[in-house]
């Protein structure tokens, strides 16, 4: 039956009303050839295609420059087709086997040496295992079912419920969903503040996360810049002349829980009096507040400007996968009930039962945060940031004490510090970098023998890097201040 | 140690530059009580916070009015906190263990009676729960890699090739990412096509995925809606209208490989016939082809139009949780590489170097890709796609047959019928409905078994529904035309 008609029609098909399903259709009729052939430079010109064919099957490790916009094949594990005779065989199944173990192998190694990125890399999910058998998947609203029964909205709706709880709104005052990303949060805070105030300026500190400059990019919208201090806190003097200077448009304002690079928390009641004093009234103001670290740390540290929906904000969002662990990204983005209805409106725009951002979400993300958020509570959390913080101050003391450079925010985990000179180390212990600076986030899954692992190798390295009278490491004075500044004009 | 110091500052607290980790700042003091008070209503009316609460540990099942932008707590499993013996009791764990367990019955019984979403639910991917225990994040671009080593970009560059392969575009010419779902790859196709043409118009045919007019919305384009016919195919004929009479802005254009309610295929050849014979020239017009389903199928047909690069288009995206199968939602997107420069040109919108629009990226689900396009290949699609036909064709003669009116688009395996009118039997079955029509999408798990036990069903209460003489069957003309129809006056 198969390939029964091998015959291609040559011209476009323009398929009228009436010739739906014409008597002749076979729909055994598949095209003759499904393997498409491997398509090549028309010009004949080197292909890359070529180059990356020896790489079948084991990545293939070049090193070349780093362009955005461009396709670099540093890495790639192609997909064969498989032999008339793998199940035979079993050769493909061995291959796949071989290719995940090594992978397997290379991700522990990797997980062991991570410091530079916000992610809790010590989560137990094995009860959980049973569930990838299932597509489950929330599409749409978390408090309407769709007609698609796989779903975990009741996971979803516990999830949410203990974050209003954390934020302090109350059940039928708040909407919200299980984002996928920390971005996503960001992109649809932004929007629910765009679309309650057409008309407004953005407002975000220079060390914003680089998400809420791709939503005014993406929005349309205007967007002003604000300075930062030393700390990475935005700088509430310069907020107040860029607002007095466009007072008759509302303002939607980011604030930043913990930056990316400085673990800077924005001062939200400074911002909110700054506001006040500038004149815009609490009906000519949003808003969003990224938490995406620390929005899980802040509640539970002392004298740290509290979040909460009792203040004059319109949404918080935080990241699943950072500071409660989860194996893929994913994110809690809580809004008010009447910025939803904003939206909801207008019909239009939503063209169903949806006001999230994406339309098909992830069902296991939900899952995992439940299974953590009831293991721990509260309580558990307490204990972890306590640890975190605790370790943070023990890394930048350890850092200062062998006279590099550090600085450590006060009700920050991010300890930032003298970028080190090679990158191979760098990449080892998978620092993030930005300039001079480095950083290490300390999170639940950083353990004191993993510091004094990394500082021994760190101090010994460099050792090596700075032998020489003239080659002395680089102020960071203008990243991290003065006072934390370690180098031969500031110790 | 803990809770050393208890006393919360009262002012808000303004840090200066030099206040950072002022002397007396002690790590260790934690907020006294971290378990926030459960809020009520402010004015002390009936607080739904109290009606929940009922439903801790178990599922509150109410029935309510469905409108949108309202926070319905259908079904919640709350969080707790857990108690200070739990670790020693184990009664958490048992709890836990035991909603799983539930949870897991319904999810099997729940997949067994599913027809109406185009999941494809039959997988298999045990090999790859060895993975669930890493935070695999594939952050920004596919082709560069970032300081995160716990990635699997090797893997999400192998799958991306393999469909730049069947949509014909060299390695070296496009550019994409494994996205979080099907909206998200229409989110970019549109802001790819709004950054290549910023004063475009968006045409879109009525029945494209909601995601469409979202990204308008969200991306202030004006959009006009183009006409549909009978099949769900965009009219061309209206078409050509709409652009005669925007002449003077370029043309960004959603083709739709397969619409979300009846599976209509809109012909790409024409869109671009119509635009050349309306005076759209190629550097005049970007088209976005959304091939949530039909993506991965139509190139395995017959006659099917085909979607490749070699034709003018800029942008193809599909689901992967759909014809491929995966636990949660995934997408490709591909592109051209110089349309990436176009936004990569712009260093403010990117902030980074990313040009995807989500941030942290999910790395599980490029292996799941990876590992079912190994095992299946070209050759494995071709056999299912095949086999979907076939049945869905089987389903849609059964119809007929039976007197019920049905329509089945010729390059689909959606089959539209007549609504059933028992809503307790759609949501046992998971059909997606719009007015009078219903449809099942025909997937590589859904086989004559299962569509015999449907059809007798379906059958069997359809002589319930349709007992009495004036009591009949409705017209559903309108939406899958006479001939499809086998209402009273049509049959």
């Amino acid at each position: 039956m198969a390939g029964a008609v091998e015959i291609e029609t040559a011209s476009p098909n323009v398929i009228s009303e009436v010739e739906i399903l014409a008597v002749d259709f076979d729909p055994t009729a598949v095209v003759a050839e499904p393997l498409p052939p491997v398509v090549t430079a028309a010009d004949g010109g080197p292909s890359e295609s070529e180059e990356e064919e020896e790489g079948v099957g084991k990545p293939v490790k070049k090193s070349r420059e780093i362009v955005l916009g461009r396709n670099v094949h540093t890495s790639c594990l192609a997909v064969t087709e498989p032999e008339a005779n793998d199940e035979f065989t079993g050769d493909k199944d061995a291959y796949m086997a071989g290719v995940l173990a090594r992978y397997r192998k290379t991700l522990m190694e990797r997980t062991k040496h991570h410091l530079g990125y916000p992610y809790n890399l010590d989560f137990e999910y094995g009860a959980l295992a049973q569930l990838q058998h299932f597509s489950i998947n929330n599409l749409g609203d978390p408090f309407i079912e769709s007609n698609y029964g796989v779903h975990s909205r009741q996971f979803e709706v516990g999830v949410l419920d203990w974050f209003a709880r954390l934020w302090e709104i109350e059940k039928n005052e708040y909407w919200g969903y299980i984002t996928n990303c920390g971005t996503e949060g960001n992109l649809h805070g932004i929007l629910v503040g765009r679309e309650v105030f057409p008309d407004g300026i953005l407002y975000a500190s220079r060390e914003s996360h680089y998400s809420i400059f791709k939503a005014a990019r993406m929005y349309r919208m205007e967007c002003v810049k604000v300075d930062t201090l030393v700390s990475g806190e935005i700088d509430c003097s310069d907020f107040r002349v860029k607002l007095l200077a466009n007072k008759d448009k509302p303002a939607i304002i980011n604030v930043n829980i913990g930056t990316t690079v400085k673990g800077a928390v924005d001062d939200l009641d400074l911002v909110i009096q700054t506001l006040e004093e500038s004149g815009f009234s609490h009906d000519r103001f949003y808003i969003h507040c990224d938490g995406a670290l620390f929005g899980l740390m802040m509640p539970f540290v002392k004298r740290a400007p509290k979040v909460t929906f009792k203040k004059p904000i319109g949404s918080v969002s935080v990241s699943g996968h950072k500071f409660v662990g989860c194996p893929m990204p994913c994110g809690v983005q809580i809004t008010r009930m009447e910025h939803i209805n904003v939206l909801s409106s207008n019909v239009e725009y939503l063209a169903s039962r949806d006001a999230t951002i994406m339309g098909s979400r992830n069902g296991h993300a939900p899952i995992f945060l439940w299974y953590t958020l009831n293991r721990k509570g509260y309580k558990g959390f307490q204990k972890e940031v306590q640890k975190c913080l605790r370790n943070a101050h023990y890394l930048k003391d350890r850092l200062r004490g062998a006279g590099i450079s550090a600085m450590l925010n006060e009700l920050s985990s991010t300890v930032v510090f003298e970028r080190p000179r090679d990158e191979e180390f760098v990449r080892r212990w998978q620092l993030a970098c930005e300039g001079n600076i480095a950083h290490v986030v300390v999170m639940p899954n950083v353990t004191i023998e993993k510091l004094d692992l990394f500082l021994d190798e760190l101090v010994e390295k460099r050792s090596t890097w700075y032998q020489e009278e003239h080659d002395q490491p680089p102020c960071i004075a203008a990243d991290v201040g003065k006072e934390n500044c370690a180098c031969a004009l500031h110790k």
